[in-house]
């Protein structure tokens, strides 16, 4: 048999059990996945580097399949390769099985859970920028996309990132089927609207028939032989290709055929070919970069005026000196986050992802792929643009560090659209998250030490205002802790970042009036240290005064809530946040205005002991 | 004086008086204003029709400043168009004043909210929609954005619906000043890479050097001339031009010039030229679309089982048959959230959005500003991507409806990907948002007809499976509400969606073990009906168990936690919520999986009840 036969031969094989995949529980996406299936026999046969026994190999190819809802397709070419068996093919879309209806990392050949289109090249991207900038290895990614994914801007973003990083070790593969959920995508199958964009935003771009393999193969060998570019190959091609009843037709997304039987016997019935798919070239060792001794974090003297956010960049500048894996990312912020003393003092290890946000969490997504440490930061208000590829991150199970800097009114005169309000919100709420507030330089240095080595989502906001250092440098602040800076039993005022100062100053004027609060800063907001907080509740009575530079939904008045809840204590929690919508002004004006300054502590604290003693 | 001359003149008046504006609190980004000054010299004395005096004159231009920190110079505009004093200018940035860091609707003649980068130009693209489809009025949209924030893919997706959509309405003006935040931008002063993505997206580009009143002005005729296509007018520019110390110099972004005075006279000093800017074509009315009479909205019977997704689209279409200013935009999932009824009875009112959340969001809000009431759907979890864009419309003070339906593990086995699970708590951290989760198809007929004269952001969470009707067809549900179904003073079970039939399923069980449970519908999340909630847990002894299809962060507990706290009772609130990464499955096994079905929530309150038996 001829290359050519065995690569059509192959495609039916992986169109027929895209088919019985879907006919097990009635829901999956076949149509969907039998527009690819050329594409990707004829990538496995023979452009595919990957060794399904050893997925950690440094050395393996990459595949993102970033239209997810052909899991179908994918899992049929795991079972071609070998990899599954037909049984667990059929285990497709089953409560318990691995075959989910999206792919995820819950299969170790996944390396991100996709399934929110547009997000497949992004993190394509990301592991792209391992290979070439860190790693230093000649792998490939290989990202399958569909053609109503790239309305979505970030499929831009990262188009535009590609380009701009060289990254002739990416190779998108678009399927232009022309249809998608409800009907037809805006550009059908105009194959030069995409080839045209892809070129203006600096990509090489070859259209082809994605049913003919000779086509595909010479688009392969092409795009594997582009320097310093990457390639997209854009292919007409039919959804539900090979099947006369929904070839083509509309009304066939996220459908199971009727005719399940008769589609196959079109199809020339089941195959069960095995490729061997080509092994990866196992030279070279991953790149690793030098590191200058243990960790030593950036310390302050107390009573020093130092923002957190300047913190967090001196201390990931010294992270990256202690250890070669972790790497930053930045969102062309750089000089208010910071992340610029870790930019000049490992520029090899630092990408500049300019304002695309979304783009800059999905590169930390692809280089935590190959077991780099990213931090990515930014404004936390521009956090919210990423929402989507955070959640999806968790869902990846992926590693990464978010910091967030300008949190709350505080920042002052930029007014509103620079705060970020919803920030401990969006990240609470996140799969498996940590999220970290820190109120003064040594802590915030500690905690950026702990986010290394911390799994999951890990996010840290951080305050522009310089605020002064309250604990020594050789301080300990674990995840999960808190820390109790004034003793006293008639009130408890919980607090971090910016309002923990602010909680002080009122606690210190409380002692005058007599009443003694106690003051815990709760810079581990997610988890919360639930015991430190119950047990200020029963000491005060159940008094507990929260207060926060964050709307008064999601954030730290709601985690205290819910760790007060699992007593069963009466309690009268009094939740100080900001409920108006904040304009411009000085940050203390700002702080007074939202009622979460010292002055209205003072008198949340008096009004409450007060009803206590008439109570 | 010839108009070139005078245009440089207003030019050098509005560098003037952003400088000054800036200098007032040594804060703000007068040399971002610097660059676009004579860009908008002409714009305002040729081509802007603008009526300051009547901002709502539905004939008037709009002027979207999508570069948000250059409202030195938008307000400098306004200065010189009479329409603030030097006086009003000169507050700039000062706590209460209008004149706030970024513009927002504080101020009568700005249309949306801005300094959320890459946003301008999805608004515009609403506005103008809005202008050619429904209004059906000749006026223009003008958008001026920066080159830094070209690297946002949000911006892409403007450009691929301004085109697509037709929009000879809407010009772009890009002012190419080459340095961003930090540094120089991707493209620096490569015109080409801007105006040749713009032209494979499908608009005219125009580049011209942005200090050349003359080019200027043969751009914007060019521009206005254009037909079927929005126009691009790529400018040359130099940040801070005309000032030596700062004019394209980095490290100047966001900062005030060291020595202002000297600045000024180096410009020519102080002028106080007003302008007369054109005023709009009077001529016309807003079109208006016919309507059927008063609202009828569907009905069901008690016991049919109906998807509260697909109730979403039966009533919107009513709705739309009842009142002309109803519009509808999807995210190209009409076929899911049934947002294709409203499509198929209002096509004119319908606006195909493909998949481009953010895009959706945004043109809701442009469509907003001209006092359309719209209702954007897509699947919730996907609404987490347009985030940013939430956010910000609270800050622009829109009033926007969003629907999100798939919520929940219970949408089965398409996998988390597709499951919204933290939908609740992001919206409920939107400032003056409204989060309503109705249960049954009657409720969330009368809650869409609440939704549309409902202020600011407005959510409603569908469920994709069918459930039965439990409402009668006259019944009402006031937004702020609850409902009690089943009365019972042994504990209380809070819930909303799909998790109040297991609910009800759980009290009807827990009757036969002699356990009254009280079963609340909290479909209004937000704002919650405290005094129901605080009843129920003084008429219990405090034993509540709220039960959520979504994180344990954010959603219903939160919200219950919250209402409870301003009791002072002795509480102890079991949280049901999904806690572990779900998989794929039938709906009932995840619902049992993540334990917040019928079952779980019997065991919770056997568990509760004996508790306060043994205590």
């Amino acid at each position: 048999m001829s290359d050519a036969e065995r690569w059509r031969e192959l495609g039916q094989q992986l169109r027929v059990d895209s088919i019985r995949a879907a006919a097990v529980t009635s829901s999956g996406h076949p149509t969907s996945s039998m527009s690819a299936a050329d594409l990707m026999a004829v990538l496995m046969s023979k452009y595919l580097h990957y060794d399904f026994d050893n997925p950690d190999d440094p050395h393996n190819d990459h595949l993102v399949f970033s239209k997810g809802h052909a899991s179908p397709l994918l899992y049929s070419i795991y079972k071609a390769a070998g990899a599954i068996s037909d049984e667990e093919l059929l285990t497709f879309r089953k409560f318990g099985s691995r075959m989910q209806g999206h792919p995820t990392p819950a299969i170790p050949w996944v390396d991100v859970a996709t399934g929110s289109l547009g997000q497949g090249l992004p993190y394509g991207v990301g592991i792209a920028l391992a290979g070439k900038k860190l790693d230093r290895l000649p792998y490939r990614v290989w990202v399958l996309h569909g053609d109503s994914e790239m309305a979505e801007g970030s499929v831009w973003e990262a188009y535009e990132h590609a380009a701009f990083y060289g990254l002739d070790n990416l190779t998108a593969i678009l399927d232009v089927n022309r249809l998608g959920q409800r009907g037809e995508t805006m550009h059908g199958w105009d194959l030069d609207s995409y080839a045209d964009k892809a070129r203006a935003f600096g990509w090489h771009a070859i259209e082809i028939d994605g049913h003919d393999v000779g086509a595909i193969d010479r688009a392969y060998g092409e795009a594997t032989a582009q320097q310093h570019q990457p390639t997209v190959i854009v292919a007409h091609t039919l959804k539900g290709k090979g099947v006369k009843e929904v070839e083509d037709q509309p009304g066939w997304h996220g459908k199971v055929l009727d005719h399940p039987e008769e589609a196959i016997a079109e199809l020339g019935g089941e195959r069960h070919i095995v490729v061997n798919v080509p092994k990866p070239d196992a030279k070279g060792e991953p790149h690793t970069f030098e590191t200058t001794g243990p960790l030593r974090l950036p310390t302050w003297k107390r009573g020093e005026d130092v923002a957190t956010r300047r913190a967090y960049g001196d201390a990931l500048a010294a992270l990256g000196s202690a250890r070669g894996d972790v790497v930053a990312l930045d969102g062309e912020v750089s000089n208010s986050t910071y992340a610029e003393i870790f930019r000049d003092a490992h520029p090899d290890r630092y990408f500049e992802m300019y304002i695309a946000e979304q783009q800059m969490v999905a590169a930390a997504v692809g280089l935590q792929v190959r077991n780099w440490v990213p931090f990515a930061s930014t404004f936390a208000a521009f956090l919210s643009r990423a929402y989507d590829f955070i959640r999806m991150a968790a869902i990846s199970q992926a590693n990464i560090r978010l910091c967030g800097s300008h949190a709350g009114v505080s920042i002052g005169e930029d007014g509103p659209s620079q705060m970020a309000l919803e920030d401990l919100a969006m990240m609470r709420a996140v799969h498996g998250s940590t999220v970290l507030y820190p109120s003064d330089a040594n802590q915030t240095a500690q905690l950026v030490a702990e986010m290394a080595d911390r799994e999951g989502i890990v996010f840290m906001r951080t305050t522009r205002a310089a605020t002064p250092v309250i604990y020594d440098a050789g301080d300990e602040f674990p995840v999960g802790g808190s820390r109790v800076l004034r003793q006293g039993d008639d009130v408890a005022i919980v607090a971090a970042g910016i309002t923990l100062h602010e909680s002080l100053k009122a606690a210190d004027r409380l002692i005058a009036e007599g009443i003694d609060a106690r003051v815990i800063d709760l810079y581990s907001v997610k988890p919360a240290d639930g015991e430190t907080l119950r047990a200020a509740a029963e000491a005060t009575g159940g008094r507990v005064i929260t207060v926060e530079d964050h709307w008064s939904e999601g954030g730290i008045g709601d985690a205290v809530l819910e760790a007060l809840s699992e007593g069963e204590l009466p309690t009268r929690v009094v939740r100080l946040a900001v409920r108006d919508l904040p304009g411009s002004g000085k940050p203390a004006e700002l702080l007074s205005a939202a009622g979460i300054d010292a002055d209205h502590i003072v008198q949340a604290a008096r009004s409450l002991v007060g009803a206590a003693v008439a109570g």
